[in-house]
């Protein structure tokens, strides 16, 4: 690359990431869907927003952002604020732990409605058994 | 009631409670279906896990729990933990705001799917404003 000056040089690099198999498949793709947008739009945004440092960096914290989700959409979808936090009859580390159970089975390959229903059997039984109390 | 005891009464009391359209349409049939157990089942569990004041102020607790609920599935949905808490170029009151907006919209009569797309739209434009700065 001699004779590029620095930007040019940059811009190949942050193209490269972006330009990835899995950065395509994970993040580019699906988001563009959703923003109803082309994937060059989208990557003229993330290239405008991001330097070359957070775009390297920036697939493993979408992962580990992916499984926060899952975390968080469990939670709503087995009304878990109602039974945990509003009726106290679900202990916070029971949730959790039922939680982190279903994400684990998720990124093992089962499919988010296949866990989900696993949930609500195994939040069935957890209030089963408060009730013995 | 005269010559009932004190238990019986207030057994008729959870009942009618528990049995009224709302709890029913609201509470029961939707987490039985769930639990893949009987109304009755669910209406027992009921009955030994909460106290008369408790099973009067649950069907309240429920609705507001409910919009939580939705409120932290957007959150997840809009993968919103990750562009509010790693990548921060979402601000965390504008986030609110947006999801704020899509619950009130689902409560208003819209389908959650429409209300996630929206979002998802809305979202590719708050990307865009933070990429002229």
């Amino acid at each position: 690359m001699i004779g590029m000056d620095e930007d040019a040089k940059l811009n190949i690099m942050q193209k490269r990431i972006i330009k990835s198999y899995a950065w395509q498949r994970d993040i580019i793709v699906p988001l563009s869907k959703g923003f109803d947008c082309t994937v060059d739009e989208l990557e003229d945004l993330f290239f405008s927003l991001f330097d070359l440092g957070t775009l390297e960096a920036l697939h493993g914290t979408f992962e580990s952002a992916k499984d926060i989700c899952m975390y968080q959409k469990f939670n709503a979808d087995l009304r878990l604020c109602w039974f945990v936090g509003t009726l106290e009859v679900i202990s916070p580390e029971d949730a959790k732990k039922l939680k982190m159970k279903l994400v684990e089975e998720v990124k093992n390959g089962k499919s988010y409605e296949d866990a989900l229903k696993e949930g609500k059997l195994e939040l069935f039984e957890l209030l089963k058994r408060e009730a013995k109390y």
